[in-house]
Parts: C-alpha cells; structure tokens; sequence
C-alpha cells in the first residue's frame, strides 16, 4: 500500500472555529456569488447561502462562512463591503475532522487521485478528484460518472 | 342549512390560463416583494416565487404568475418595468376549481366566514377565512387556532 | 378528566444538548434518506435536512441532528461511515420542552390517542396520533383531516 | 450476457401525459406526507413538492402529480380530499424514458439487482436497487455504499 | 455634510444575544405567517423560516428567532401558544452591528432617506428606505428601482 | 446617444421553444454542476436547479432546461449520459424576450459597458456586465457594488 500518500493521518478535533451568518435581503444573485468567492479567497473554511422566509414578504438568503479565529476580522470586513449588511452574528463551533490520505489510481484513461478518510485507524471512505476525472472526461469525451466509478472501485481494490 | 352563502356553486373547469415564469438573479427580496403585489393588484390568479439555483453560482427565485389571457400582456409590463428580466416565458395551462359556499359560523367569541369547498355536489372542504380568526384572536388575546378550530368544528357539525 | 395520562407533565429545560451539522455534496437521495433512518434509530432526538448552496455551483444538503451528549459519538460514527462526510461540526444548545399528557379520544369511527402540551401548568396544545388517524382513514375509506379535526375537538372539549 | 433480463428494452416517448400542480398553504406537512403516498397507490407515475412563497409571507408547498390521462380524475379527486386546496392546474408534458434491462450482480454479500438504461441501442446507466443493498448492509453491518459501489462495478464489468 | 443624521454612530459588538429555533411540521403557513407577526411585535430582533425535510417524508418549516435574553420568555410563550411545537431549542450568539446614520436624498420625486452603515469610522454601506421609494413610485407610477437607484447615488454623491 | 450600440433592438416572442425537466434523486452535487455546464456548453438557452422533495423521504433536484427544438436531442443525450435519470419530460414554451442595446459607460476606475433592455420602443433597463466590474473591482480592490451602481447611474443619465 506505499502509493498511499498520508496528509493528516489522525483525525482531529478543533473545538476553536467559529460561525458566522448574516441574513441578505437586498442583494442580488451576483453579489452573492462574488462574495462567496472573496470569503473563500481570504481563507475561509467553508462558505454557503441558504434559502429563507424573511418578515415582509421578502425571500432572502442566509449566508454561513465557518472560520477559525483568526480570519474572522478580515471575513467580517468583506461580508460588511461587499454586502448589504448592517450586522452580522456568529457563535463557536467544534469540528471533528477524519484524517486523510490521498492515492493515485491508474485508470485505464490516466491516473485520479483519490481522497480517503481515516475514522479510528480504518480507511473508511475513497473520494476521487472530481476536477482531475472532469478533464480525463473531456479529454476522452466520455461520462464523468464512469471514470469516478473506476478510480474509486481500483482505489478500493488497493486497500483490501 | 339557509346560512350557506352560494358564490359559484359548482365546479369549473377554464382550458384558457396562461403561466408566466420568469427567472431573476439581480433582483432584491425587496423588488420581489413588491413585484409581487403589484402583479396581485392588477388582476393575477396567484403569484409565487420558488428559489433557484442558477449558472455562475448564482442562487435566485422564479418567479410563477397564474393569470387570464385577457390579463398577460398588462402582467408581463409590470415584470419588464419592475424586475431586472431581459425576458420571460409562458405556456398555457388548465384550472380545475371546486364550487364555492360560505357559512357563518357563530363562535363564542364573534361570527367568522367559513369558505365550503363543493367537489361534484358535496361540501367536501371548510376553510375559516384567516383574516377574521387573526382579528377576533388580537380581540380577545386568545391563540388564533382556537378560534379557527371552532369555526371550522361549527360548520362541519352544521352540514351533516 | 381521568382519562388524561400524564407522561412527563412538567416542561423540561435541559442545558445539555448537542446539534451536529454536516454539508453533504456528494451524496445521492438515497443515503441521505437512508442515513437519516440510521441515526433516529441510533437514538437521535430529531434529524432534518437544510437545502444549501456551496462553492463551485453545488446545490446540495446540510444535515441536522439533535442529541444528548452519550449519543453523539456513535451518531458521528454513522456519519462518517454511511456519509461521504470528511468532517463535521456540532455546538451545544439549550431544549425547553412543554410537559406532555395524552388523552383517548372517542370518535365515531374508533378512539384516537391526542397528545396534550402543558405550558406553566396550563393544556395548550392538543394533537391527535397521525398514524391513528391514518389508520381509521384507510380502515373507513375517509378523508383522514376529517378523523383528525373531531379527535382535536373531542379532546379539547373534554378540556374546558 | 445472458444475466440480462429486458423489461422494454426500446426507449419510449409518450406525448399524452399529464402535470397536475397545486399549492397548498394551509396543510400541514403530515397531510402532506399522507396525501403523497395515497396519490402513489393510486398510480401516478410521480409525486414530489417545492418549497415556495405565497403572498401574505406564507411559506408553502407546490404539489406535483405526473399521470396519465386515464388516472388524472381519481387523482385529483385524492387531492380535493385530503387537502386544503380550492382548486388546481394541469398541463400536458411529453415523457422520454430509456429502455431498461435487469442484471442479477452477484456481490460477495448477496445478490443485488442492477436496473440499466438503454439509450439507443447502448447500456449507458447501470443503478443498483437501493432497498437491496439496504437489506444486505443491515443483515452485515456494512456501510450500504460500499454494496452498492461493488454491485455497480460488477454490471459494468460484465457489460464490456 | 450636515444632512447625516446619526443614530448610534458606532459600531456595536453584543455578546448576549439568543437565536431560538424550533422545528414545525404540523403548522399551516397562515399559522407560520401569524406567528412572525406576534414575534416582531413582541420585540424579536428578527425571526425567518428555513424549509426543511424532517423524517417522515414531512416537508416542513425551521423557525429561527433572534432575540435578547430579556425578551426570551414573552417570545417562547407567543412560540408555545401559537404554533403546534411541543419543545424548542435555543443557543447563544454575539452580534456585530454597523454604526448607522441617516441622510435625506432629495431626488426629482421628493425626499428618501438612506440608512448608511459606518464601518470603523468610515461609510460604506448606503440603503435608501424602501417604503419611501414604494410611496413616490406609487404616486408618481414610475417604477420602484429607479427612484430607489436615485437616491442612492446622491446619498453616495454627498459623501464624497 | 451614439454610444448606444444595438443588437436585436426589437422585442421577440418566440414559440417554439421546449422545456425540458428531470427529477434526480441519486447524482452527487458534483455532477449536477457538471451537467449545467455540459449544457450550456451545448448550447441550452437556459439550465437551473430546484430543490424538490421525492417520496422515500428522499430530498431531491428537479433540473430544468429551456432549449430551442433544434438542440433538444443533443441536450437530452447529456442529460441521459451524464446524470442518473432514466427518464425526462418536456413541453413547449414561448419565450418573450425585450430588445438589447449595448452601452460603454465609462467610470472613473475604467469602461463597463452596460446592457440595456427596450421594451416598446423605450429604454427601461440597465444593467452593468458584472464580470467588468469583477475585473475592476480587484483590480482597484474596491467593493464590487460601488463600481456598478456608477456604471448604472451613468448609462441612465446618458439616456436621459
């Protein structure tokens, strides 16, 4: 099993991030789009919007940014300019994260990376690249499905 | 059973609807809110919103108006001039509505219409107009289901 | 009013508990319906779905689940296997839940048990068994709101 | 290849087929649940809801029946029954479905049903019965996904 | 510049706050609108609904309250009285707030305000009151955006 | 008004234009994204998402897309290829689409040229391509907003 490339082979628990949210009622899809993408770019762990019902009417959107301490000010300073918001909240959060290794299946169309997450010392799931089976599939010209299917099925072949 | 108001009696069936759809990505919850009442106010069966995902990581709103061919070309000005839509769609659609009645039912707290939804002859459906439950609730300072549910228990009791 | 069978009938505030979330994009309907159905009967408290909007144009789903804190390791372990999750979250939160009683109630067409909420030692709240209901609707071939509204209105007469 | 069973090998396209749409705004989400496996049994082809939002900032759930002609009376008489709705819409939609064969894979925890779409002459999606591998995965203690990848892999392997 | 009016001119970080959510699947939305009604009048600092899929095949709808310990108790009791809950659950938030002032814009069609936000000391957030904008499109049948596009830009003008 | 460049200056209503939908309650949110892509690559007028809730308690996606007859089997081939649909349904649309004229607003960062919609003869919409303001947005690292609601205000002067 050496093409199996450790990360962080252990699991972690980090009990110091912190979630922020804030309800947007007069921004447009595009401005939200931007936005997600300027949060990220920052450093932010995680970004998503989530549809909701807002008081007079108005469908809205939630936006959640997960963030460790230390990029909070610097995410709050682009929710604030670059969004319609006059506030924001936010609380902490623990995280439980697997440990992960990475292997290289050869597929009969080129090599994928599969992504595998380690729970209690056992590899218990194998995720194949989506954006490195997305160019085999357009070089190929073939569904994408088949060759995540291949690179995982070999992937978890390998670890029997 | 002389409390029971006829309005259309019986069941109708209008081959002749139109549904306009049209999908928006830079528009405030503002204008949809607003959007909304307008199209209501000049004559719209129902209007709806329904949250979309759209390309460039855009999440939006479709926006759904049921209405008369007499009625479209007037709706469809109030989206142009209202909304940030370059263009919409529609096609044509069938309405089935049950025949109507409404009784008065005699709560201990005040009168409240009950609408009686008819399906081939029989009241099959007691609907307690909401607006007039919400205004004996604040009346009497009392949970708005209470009184709904005694409106409607009175006038099931009276039909059998 | 000796038919009411007090379960638990003072309200419970319970500082203790734990809501673990985690934003799924890679996971097929099928596993996320299948996941769910493994956690309640793993002892989670409740389990709901959030449709959300994540990076990179993916419409996908935030999973909820509620728990004491003797659950949450066993319930993270169902994630992490049955998922295709390499992480989750969770933050404690506070229940306030109203003291409960049930009552049978005798309709005409069998008896329905009816849960009755206590609020500061007043009944409020008053809903009948749904899969009851569902049963004498199928079993009598009616409508089955029907069952439900004369079950609501039995109990809370029995009340007054 | 003689494992595959055909069920209508040749794909199909039905241009008399019927979408029956209604939204609902004062049903409760177990009626919903209710209403949904009565229009199954009765035969619709499919049933699925849409969170939207109506006027007067209510929240609700757009019903979506597909049928055929010949169902569409009983159906929406279940609909006028069991729910709160005055009244409904309907319009006609084209159905296109892929032929569909069968193949019994056998995994080294049991036989899973493999259903495949035929697309032109050509087996392009292999999709293995779900409540076959749930009942392997609970009579093993296995993650389902795992019996579900192997049965899939097999259908494709024996396709080449 | 002395047509900026300043409210609370600073920024605000308040660390006391409470968000209580409950989950509500036997609830019409006219019950759901209702309620958000109640909430804002009895001082919640914001209230929304979030669609759901709780177990059960139950679509269904998250109510979120955001409020400050001092008001926590009205609110749950309006929560308990109104809706159909038989419990809820409750966290603490800290909330950011811009500081805020408001400026008059004297546009073509008569004078809007516009909120604007100040974000360590500096404007950078301008949002012309919304209902000021509906009362001068309404009166002038112009549509909304434009006047509301106005007002903005000599708010933003004046600022420089 | 020289700077005012025209591209099918006149209103369209078109016909003939086909909706295509299909229910996918098994296909990762990676390959939804995908499949929009392939989509619109293909030349789909239009390609969105809608979170829909199946039966098995299975949350779902409807994808949606609006497509000229002459594409409508090359864009079906996709959808069977790459999704996991074994089945889709289509109607026929019209499609009412306003004028376009294109306007090169030069702003104080840079030219944005903004889109302009003509309905009836009468310009009555403006907006700014959002990817040139992107671009001068970091390229100046201001917020994005501030250079589109310039781009606006100019191309609405201009017209006056």
């Amino acid at each position: 099993m050496n093409n199996f490339l450790s990360q962080h082979a252990h699991e972690q628990l980090d009990h110091e991030m912190v979630m922020i949210e804030v309800n947007l009622d007069d921004c447009s899809s595009e401005v939200l789009a931007y936005t997600m993408d300027q949060l990220l770019a920052a450093g932010a762990n995680d970004v998503y919007y989530t549809s909701i019902y807002m008081k007079k009417n108005r469908p809205a959107y939630k936006l959640s940014v997960l963030t460790s301490p230390t990029k909070q000010q610097e995410l709050e300073e682009i929710i604030f300019k670059e969004t319609t918001s006059f506030g924001l909240r936010f609380f902490p959060v623990s995280c439980h994260r697997l440990g992960r290794e990475f292997y290289k299946a050869k597929t009969q169309w080129g090599e994928v990376t599969v992504k595998i997450g380690i729970y209690q010392g056992e590899r218990i799931k194998f995720s194949p690249e989506f954006e490195e089976c997305r160019a085999l599939a357009e070089k190929h010209n073939l569904p994408l499905q088949l060759i995540y299917d291949e690179a995982k099925s070999i992937a978890i072949s390998q670890n029997k």
